[in-house]
């Protein structure tokens, strides 16, 4: 029998539901597993495992089928009620919240299980923790939701959940080689997570099937489960879209995505290069005003409390960014998003689906960067929900992902195309 | 002389400087002024009286003039770091955050200094504390920065921080006596304050003069302070905003507005009646839905933990609304808002500046209702930026505040407007 580790949460519920598994068993399973990879790959900041395994065993005797009983981990930039939460920095160790983030209980509520915070990057920044990729403990996982891709990467846990303002979520999932989802803008509620740019915040998802991404979407939105619906793939517009940013793309990343394409063709998909550098570009541009200024911001309690105790790579980064920008400026550049986003939605009257990278190539060698975020921007500044599927390899045996970008709203169909991918 | 707890924010700063008043004789003269009125006026959840004290003596000793000094007083739904803060009910009475919301902190690196904690309703909604109105204790103070108003018209301190998502700034106001300012959405950061409904919840201050509203937000938002400057009021367009609910104001209302359209027309002001209904019914709707819904997902760890303890108010209220939206219809009216923004903003191509009543009349007898926010909802909403000034008196002799609300992005326009109608 498989460990029940490896499962997806969509197959263990149904194993559950059979009584040829317990929620005991589950939990347990992950955390044997925790044991097991756990100094190779450093994804957690903290474990709660008697807490996790009492739940477990209380919901088992309960016996309600509506409590899944899924174990999660959750980014250490949100909270959990009595739960240390040390935003991925050393001088928030003693910060133990008394409300779960919004997301947090809802997922609690429908009988999930928390296991443990999992590593973020400084702030939800870039500056890195310890967390290593595991593919190769040599290369980055990306970030800043660097524990959780990680995680479920290593099958520690089914999902766990991260957080995007510019590539959060896509990046570190594309390094790791699981699924990872952002929703359109505004869809998961973001009450007890570390503001970082309030504007362009989003909470993701990481997971090792589609289904599961489905399913977490079902219960962070309080309403009945969107099945996956088979869709003809043949009969939709494709638009592959290079951005100005494809001569930073590595080798492999190029081919990869010159075969993608072509076996997509052969494969009588109408799939056409679309060209929208000039709206990328412009997002680049407001998306480095406002995510500056808002970051600035959010983070002043720690620009003037624990200045000396930042990174440099935040100080002179995107707070140095924000400084930069005015009110006035700031408010100019909203302006502009609000039209850029028409632009945006226009180009979904022609394309029902994007195909974009999801990074510039395989993880990097070393810990230190996370990678860069260029082909993430343009979504997460106007709001489009996309995932990222574990499609491909690279020359160094690391994972590469290819990102599929939908109309802001139209979540449910973007899940049934990345389903349909993936059974191609 | 005048004690200094009467003094507004900038008298005080002008007497610092000469050196005829020190920091630490205003903040203790707020202190006693507190003790005098504080039994019957109940405006304080939380006083840190030791801890402002031996601030103002630090700041006197250092002699910077650039440590301003100011008392300031926030809505228990902001963060003060180790302090005590209660969101307005009775279970998070031990919860003491480690990190100052971003306002505070940028407040306190400006050398002001936080007195205490003032009377929020229950997590910022309708469910009142304890606080009475000022100027009569029998009556309502509004809501939901009840203390706020109450503390600012005793003049317990020269300015408080407020929040409204819906009225929650500019009635407390009016129906205190003082002046209630609310930015253009975004303008002040909300890291650190309680999520009610994210896209609407707006920072905002209650002060008893134009020029510390001027002063606190050139502090908040770390810029050079803006000086009020002249403005002619007979060059501009003022449109005098009825709203379909002008019905439900009450006598002292209609009469005090219509005796000031008449003075106003007397003395050459080119103010018409701007019909707007359809717009204002429109942001009702959309209002109840969005709030709704985001303030059901805000609160999801305290209706899921605490819902025994929650308000009636609160349960049947906003919370049930919030439970009749599913997210298709939540992303539908977030698509319907940002058509309406657009035809707001254009509303004021016609108009420089919409006057329009604070609150349907004076504050209402007995402490249960905290009174209707039908005026505010439209200009919440859109994020407009509105200022209340208490230019008339009711048959109850409590004052009656007169809204003003410019174009978003005109908040510097607006202050002078405000300051040439008090001078009028």
């Amino acid at each position: 029998m498989t460990n029940p580790f490896e499962l997806t949460a969509t197959d263990a519920i149904r194993l559950i539901g059979n009584n040829t598994l317990s929620r005991y068993e589950w939990v347990q399973s992950c955390f044997e597993r925790i044991r097991e990879k756990e100094d190779l790959v450093k994804a957690w900041i903290y474990l709660d495992e008697d807490r996790a395994l009492e739940k477990a065993k209380q919901l088992d005797n309960e016996n309600n089928e509506s409590q899944l009983g899924i174990p999660f981990g959750i980014k250490d930039i949100i909270d959990a009620s009595n739960t240390p939460t040390g935003f991925g920095t050393n001088f928030y160790q003693n910060n133990v919240p008394m409300r779960d983030a919004a997301s947090v209980s809802v997922a609690k509520q429908s009988g999930c299980i928390f296991i443990g915070k999992t590593v973020s990057t400084e702030l939800g920044h870039r500056a890195p923790g310890l967390t290593t990729n595991p593919h190769n403990k040599d290369f980055t996982p990306g970030g800043s939701s660097s524990g959780s891709a990680a995680a479920v990467a290593s099958m520690m846990a089914p999902v766990c959940f991260g957080t995007q303002t510019t590539g959060s979520v896509i990046r570190p999932a594309a390094y790791c080689g699981v699924i990872g989802y952002k929703p359109s803008y505004g869809d998961f509620d973001k009450s007890g997570i570390l503001p970082n740019s309030p504007s362009i915040d989003t909470l993701g998802l990481m997971s090792r099937s589609v289904e599961d991404i489905a399913l977490f979407r079902s219960i962070l939105l309080e309403e009945d489960l969107v099945s996956i619906k088979k869709v003809d793939l043949s009969k939709i517009k494709i638009g592959f879209v290079r951005t100005p940013h494809w001569d930073k793309t590595d080798d492999s990343t190029k081919e990869a995505f010159e075969h993608f394409l072509n076996l997509l063709r052969s494969d009588k998909l109408n799939v056409v290069d679309l060209e929208i550098d000039n709206l990328i570009s412009k997002s680049d541009a407001l998306h480095l005003d406002i995510s500056g200024y808002e970051f600035k911001r959010s983070i002043s309690h720690e620009r003037f409390n624990y200045y000396d105790q930042l990174s440099d790579q935040l100080r002179n980064g995107r707070l140095n960014d924000g400084y930069q920008v005015s009110n006035k400026n700031y408010q100019l550049a909203l302006k502009d998003l609000s039209i850029l986003k028409n632009q945006i939605d226009a180009v979904f009257d022609k394309t029902d689906l994007i195909i974009t990278p999801s990074a510039p190539g395989e993880a990097l060698k070393g810990l230190e960067y996370t990678g860069s975020p260029i082909f993430n921007t343009t979504w997460s500044l106007n709001g489009n929900p996309c995932i990222t599927l574990p499609l491909f390899k690279g020359k160094q045996e690391l994972p590469i992902g290819c990102q599929f970008v939908a109309r802001f709203g139209e979540d449910d169909q973007l899940l049934n195309y990345a389903k349909a991918f993936l059974e191609l």
